[in-house]
């Protein structure tokens, strides 16, 4: 069975000595010394490797039961469940006021990359509860925060987002679940939706689903659109439950993975549900905590692929399978571990310098939320939202790579579902599809974002990176090894903005035929940018003497490998880019 | 439930435009008559698509079951079987003598293509039936081939190969089954395997075990390991069956995919066996199969993309979601189908422009398996030897690439098991790992096959890549799109292989760190060369005004895609390649 291990140190580098969080002037930052947050994680890291990861195989196996009208989780959620709450980290960055620690966002996503790595369908309830709570929060009456808030930061109560419908997924405007005015200023909720991730389920004594629906005889399409509050159970003055609601769980979807997580058709039928924010403008108040929720299934992309490394790297280590071609490495063993094969040594680096690379990406990119959020800085808003389709479609597409990598390494092994390799490229799968399909994060990159505000927040980007070339170009440990080839992946990066700008006036196809490309070609020069940033601070601390000298030279070396192997696919991306349109579009549709 | 319809159109155009079959003059090829060849591909076709393609889903939903030592097939196999077998189908390319048609490889490859879309776990029951009555007809003695191969031709009894142990699977040097020489000639065969495909279960009369063995006494290591058969049921002198070996199913793995086949741990209780070929020398018989077994293999990449596809073009087609950003397509419907946006159409094209390609690739390599079996040619033989693991590992890979691409069409709908292109995926990914892992087919590409007779087949390669430049470089309907992409991917290729050559020798490291992107590379430019061979003939086509003018097009369509959009990614591969082996090799095996 698979083992987890917190990345606690790395997490730390990231935090401390990357970020250096603690000086930072975002209000909350102060707070997070080392001490404080290595503890923080320590605990967190414990709890998921101890309680959550060896329910994850659990989770796999026995999945979801629908009987009677009420979902069975598998064994041993329900108490684990009791367990996260009671530690309180269902609401660490919660505001007080509704029982939550107040933490910053980025410890939020910090200890999510643990819990999304040791059983991601488990910390599914509680992450989409967390989006649930940040939808009321922000968008919710006074009266609504009061009702809901408290017990869905403590997962007293868990929440839900309910978009899709049969025929609509990303087209939202297609929508038919209607919303009824009621006399009493309540709405009569009916219709359909699916993939209802934890619609139902026997972890809470209520759940609070999020629907989306239109007001009949509002604007057509996706501006006719509110969002409601319709919860499971009614919920009287005094906060005790009263009726339930005319809703149901009419079907549990089979799935490739995260058959811990209930995937739920969920049928409303005249359910009462009171509306949240503006009459018409459910899509806004979705939009906001997209960044979110899009950051966070960015990091499932990043914790399966650290998690299946893990492993892979522990059997790699122990399977005896041929000998090193520069001569026996374990003469005395009847053959050598298959980590000296280089090409397993390829596989693991790649992984390796994956996640770590994610892994200051993503923080970094947390830490902008908290810039905008806590501390009202709009450039940095306008920057999370240029890299938030980057984070989470590239960070999915190459974290499930990475576990696809991983089960490779088993062999045979990696295929049967007894050592749970499989289980780990099986649930990454989702991450590239839900939260908007990664296609999807590409035409927002290319069709919304890169435009924004003038083009501004891109030109922040290359000024940012023209910046840490320029600042550091005297030193020559980064400057071969790091600066050139950021230097040279940022070109290909601005080169193909520039195609885009030439051609996509005149033919928009000539920009979004070119926009899967440009999403990753986006995201190789991000975690190029974390590793040079990453080798800068390794190397001053080697020069400053530190004491853990092994860890900056591993660092070092892993960085290395990335900006060598890794980076040089910027060059491919343009390549595509600059092929135009002409190649994708000219086939005609009868002729696929 | 996904559907299949076999591609005889395409494949017709790869046998009888780009190879030219009928015209060639390997013994057995002037039968390939255009009509000839159709008709069989068509009756082929029809048995797929509506006999074996509908039982895809049932096999992977029911899965294989043991019980009492019976392994049953899902339902509807068993008859399927029959149909199978009564066609003819399973021995098609086998000598009459034996009850074969006696066709050439190259026709049981096209009809495997169709086997392998419609159930892969399926057509594996066949596959391996056939691989161990290769083995048998290559190297077994008279009275054996006469006792076997015309059950087995037949597939009244099917075959099995068992190499792999728990403890190892590549290494086959560390093997723990024994074969104890009796006093009737015959052996006693100890030992468990696993992971032995069609393994035990109830579509035939009887099973063939080719068992991989040591006999005590004999050299250590991979040179002490002989090739022996292991029936299920001991056969008698006048051909009916005898006595039941010691020899049982000990358990049926759970795998990700390919349910519907029975994945066996087979247990050989001093099992009757009788040696085949000679004594240690085991190792060569199985190698003499394995450029076959290797290539259907590959040939499973190609199929599961195929059959993804297909049904990605049907969804892309029929999901209506959003508008086409050049304004409204389907104007009086609530929305455009997916086909009509940029990134849906770069991810099809992606999938038709890989299967066409690789269709033509193995085809052309089943070509030259027929000049060397049947022609003897020894030419032949060392360029499909040198092609066969960029067949196996680059097909495979992408191959499995191109059905999660078509699995992302569907959205969440691809997720979950009712629509079936899960199970695209999870099939699919096996193909990368049995018979030899990917990593292990660049090892044996990079270590072996490159420098094999003096490095003769691969600078063969080359001057046959130069030459169909050169002949064509007259061509301005060719010269841009096809060949000057050609040669610059065959330049990245020689420029690999001249750094393996500069660095191996003194670092063979150098060369193996590069070993996975040089089987990358070197895929690419085979495919490159396929498709510039196949516009070469489409323009011909259309100067000769052939009527299905479309068809043509769409063939150069399609290839500039291919050459415009994947071909740059050697250059990628050659700068990976190039980085060396240091950044491979320098962390410390603990710092992983």
């Amino acid at each position: 069975m698979p083992s987890y291990t917190a990345p606690t140190r790395d997490i730390q580098f990231v935090l401390n000595e990357v970020l250096d969080v603690a000086n930072s002037d975002v209000p909350g930052y102060s707070e997070l010394e080392p001490d404080f947050t290595a503890a923080v994680l320590e605990e967190c890291g414990k709890l998921n490797s101890e309680v959550l990861a060896p329910l994850n195989v659990v989770g796999d196996k026995e999945g979801c039961r629908l009987e009677n009208g009420v979902v069975r989780t598998p064994t041993g959620f329900k108490a684990a469940f009791d367990q996260v709450r009671e530690g309180g980290w269902t609401g660490l960055d919660m505001p007080e006021e509704f029982g939550g620690q107040n933490m910053p966002y980025v410890m939020g996503i910090a200890t999510l990359e643990m819990f999304a790595s040791a059983n991601q369908a488990f910390a599914m309830y509680q992450g989409l509860t967390h989006g649930a709570a940040s939808a009321i929060l922000a968008h919710g009456s006074e009266h609504q925060k009061a009702t809901y808030l408290p017990k869905m930061v403590s997962c007293d109560w868990t929440g839900t987002m309910n978009l899709t419908e049969p025929h609509c997924g990303t087209d939202l405007g297609l929508m038919r679940t209607k919303a009824e005015p009621q006399a009493d200023g309540s709405y009569a909720i009916t219709g359909q939706k699916i993939f209802i991730s934890a619609g139902e389920h026997d972890m809470a004594d209520n759940i609070i689903h999020l629907v989306l629906a239109k007001i009949p005889g509002g604007p057509e399409g996706i501006k006719g659109v509110s969002l409601f509050i319709v919860p499971k159970f009614l919920v009287k003055e005094d906060g005790s439950l009263g009726e339930r609601n005319a809703l149901s769980c009419g079907k549990i979807e089979e799935k490739m993975g995260i058959h811990g997580n209930s995937t739920c058709v969920m049928n409303y039928d005249g359910a009462k549900g009171f509306l949240i924010g503006e009459m018409h403008k459910g899509m806004r108040a979705m939009f906001t905590m997209m960044n979110e929720a899009r950051l966070g299934v960015g990091m499932q992309g990043l914790a399966q692929a650290e998690a299946a490394y893990q492993n892979a790297v522990a059997y790699a280590k122990d399977r005896l399978q041929g000998r090193a071609v520069t001569g026996a490495e374990n003469p005395d063993g009847p053959a050598d571990p298959l980590i000296v094969h280089p090409d397993i040594r390829r596989s693991l680096m790649d992984q390796k310098s994956f996640t770590e690379g994610a892994r200051a990406f993503i923080l970094w990119g947390s830490t902008l939320i908290d810039k905008s959020h806590r501390g009202g800085d709009a450039d940095a808003e306008g920057m999370i939202s240029l890299l938030t389709p980057v984070i989470k479609g590239f960070l999915t597409d190459r974290g499930y790579d990475m576990t696809v990598q991983a089960q490779q390494i088993y062999g045979g092994h990696g295929y049967i579902e007894e050592w749970g390799m499989s289980q780990f490229t099986r649930d990454a799968r989702i991450a590239m599809i839900y939260e908007g399909a990664n296609g999807v994060q590409a035409l927002d990159l290319v069709g919304r974002k890169l435009a924004a505000d003038g083009g501004k927040h891109v030109m922040a980007f290359f000024d940012m990176v023209k910046s840490f070339i320029k600042e550091n170009e005297g030193d020559e440990g980064l400057k071969k090894d790091f600066l050139e080839p950021l230097k040279a992946a940022s070109k290909d990066l601005q080169a193909a903005g520039m195609f885009f700008m030439q051609n996509g006036m005149k033919n928009p196809n000539a920009a979004l035929a070119g926009s899967y490309d440009f999403m990753h070609l986006f995201g190789h020069v991000c975690l190029g940018l974390m590793w040079a940033r990453s080798a800068k601070v390794a190397l001053a601390a080697l020069a400053g003497g530190a004491s853990d000298t092994a860890f900056y030279e591993n660092k070092l070396t892993t960085g290395r490998y990335y900006m060598a192997r890794q980076l040089p696919m910027t060059a491919t991306h343009l390549a595509r880019i600059q092929s135009g349109a002409d190649v994708v579009m000219t086939l005609p549709a009868d002729a696929f």
